[in-house]
């Protein structure tokens, strides 16, 4: 059976065991959650992230907190299945995945109405199983698409953290730096730090490095020498949105580093599942960007604040990157170029 | 007498009274500095910072140091002055204003060989007052010219630190901005924070605070949405080195700022006094980048470390801004445009 470390059962499958993000790359600590409360407060306090890992890890839970439910009938169960997937859907309401992989445990447990209880949590432990094993399935074909374009002794850019602890394994962006080094090829990675809440330093630097892939880490602003020195040949990122023209809602930064990588005649792909392509949506001025406190820039990880409290900040959490800067979007599918109201649409026939 | 609040004579003019920068934004901390021993650490250790600024501090400092040289003849004070000078010009060498400021007071002292010895400490005192002057004056010059560009309700964008306290008062690349806001003008700033060392959070977004404009902190990767969203019209920074060509070294990521200032159509103007004009570079290739320590990065400002020990950082101090993405070059004495090499050689003539 395929399991992942940083989101799996104990066991005799009676709790969620995370590997807690919060407190990477400092310390590898695990945390056992069997209640409701504590998996609500592991989503929102991001020790579990990234949206196929919030998947993921909403399968398991469901299935443990299903072996708590102690009710009699087959309707009482199913209404205390459904409150506990509601309260659990509502510690990050715009988080895709999450509401798509309680849905699918939810079916399950419509499907099961005439089941014994032990089939119905078997079912349900199946399709957690399921979720994980997919995504496993679509990072792979990513990380095979991304790295057929890449060729020994290749440097490779990216932004922000779309690496296997964001998803199930291997990952989306850096997914073809992981594959290849698993193969023996050497590639070069920069990893931009991603201000400022730090993924890169904190997580893709981490996993780059635990992979055995040559890693550098460097501030978001030094991009440009990087790519001046001649150091990258592709840019690779994740993407949390592709609007139906291609334009592509990513980590904040991610749009300044494909205009630096167009100056500098660097190839930029996005990396990401098809269901991250919303055909509802037209363009990237249809996505509608989070806006976040100004004491993640000024005073989160330091020691004392690094701005006057009365200086304001803009802290947008994305930015969108036109299509006319993507060389390729490359999903578990396949890589699509422009133009991508044809590409992208050809996906979904 | 024209003097400034970060670097001035106490009261009786025995000692140096310096706003320590290491303390900004969070405390107003001043330090009187008397021994070399105290003005060397202060120069080293950044409490004391800005290339200008430090050309002021080094006049003020061989004043006051000068009064303590208790020795019978000239040729004994002589020598122990330039023993003193010496000592102070190896905090940091590569500063070209501080051995600048030194040799300035040095000559003052060969001069004065047959005055007695109070009419020598009082030219070395306007000597010092005479590079604090100049520099006031030479950044209202350069503020005059930047502000000329500027018209009411205008957003500028900057990056790194080049204000009041790196100067004497108004700064290079700030100056205009705060010049316009003396006078009334509604300018928007937008400051870069500028990783790793934080200057445009901690110093620039200060100062222009306290100056009455409106600032806004950015994350450096957040220059691009900035951008894209029309809220700024110019971009202005300041220079460390100005090659014969216009290739411009100046704080990492730069180089960066001018590249989407280009995409979006946004004018990109390099603010500095002639001095860190050197025709004897022939272009940026010829400027050598110093190069940092990982722990900037990794570790400085934090309550923990931000990513593993084992992953290598690039940390780049300057970088190059090619001269094809300068719209302008702003010195004291007027705003050269393109071809720079006729018109920056025309201004030594």
């Amino acid at each position: 059976m395929e399991t992942i470390d940083h989101v799996r059962l104990n066991e005799d499958g009676t709790k969620l065991v995370i590997l807690d993000q919060t407190q990477l790359p400092n310390r590898m600590e695990y945390a056992e959650l069997s209640t409701a409360e504590e998996m609500y407060d592991a989503i929102k306090k991001l020790r579990v992230r990234g949206a196929p890992c919030i998947g993921i890890f909403a399968g398991f839970a469901m299935f443990v907190l299903a072996q708590g439910i102690d009710l009699s009938t087959y309707g009482e169960f199913r209404d205390r299945f459904h409150e506990l997937s509601a309260y659990l859907n509502s510690s990050r309401p715009t988080a895709v995945n999450l509401s798509w992989a309680l849905r699918r445990m939810e079916r399950v447990v419509e499907d099961q109405a005439q089941a014994p209880r032990e089939e119905l949590l078997r079912c349900l432990r199946a399709e957690a199983q399921a979720i994980l094993e997919e995504d496993i399935a679509m990072c792979r074909a990513i990380s095979e698409h991304g790295l057929s374009l890449l060729r020994e002794g290749d440097g490779v850019l990216t932004h922000c953290n779309a690496g296997p602890i964001a998803t199930s394994r291997y990952g989306t962006a850096i997914g073809p730096l992981i594959l290849g080094a698993e193969r023996g090829m050497k590639l070069r990675a920069f990893a931009d730090e991603t201000r400022p809440l730090l993924q890169g330093a904190r997580l893709t630097s981490w996993e780059l490095d635990r992979a055995g892939v040559d890693v550098t880490l460097i501030c978001d602003n030094m991009a440009s020498m990087v790519m001046k020195n001649g150091w990258v040949q592709f840019c690779f990122v994740g993407c949390d949105r592709v609007a139906a023209n291609g334009d592509t809602a990513n980590k904040i930064g991610t749009s300044g580093v494909a205009i630096l990588a167009k100056h500098y005649g660097i190839p930029f792909y996005v990396l990401g599942p098809t269901s991250t392509i919303d055909l509802a949506c037209p363009t990237g001025d249809d996505i509608r960007i989070e806006l976040r406190e100004p004491e993640e820039i000024k005073k989160m990880w330091y020691r004392e604040p690094m701005a006057p409290e009365s200086v304001k900040c803009f802290n947008p959490s994305f930015d969108v990157t036109d299509h006319r800067l993507i060389d390729g979007i490359i999903t578990e599918k396949g890589i699509c170029r422009a133009p991508y109201t044809e590409s992208l649409a050809a996906l979904f026939r």
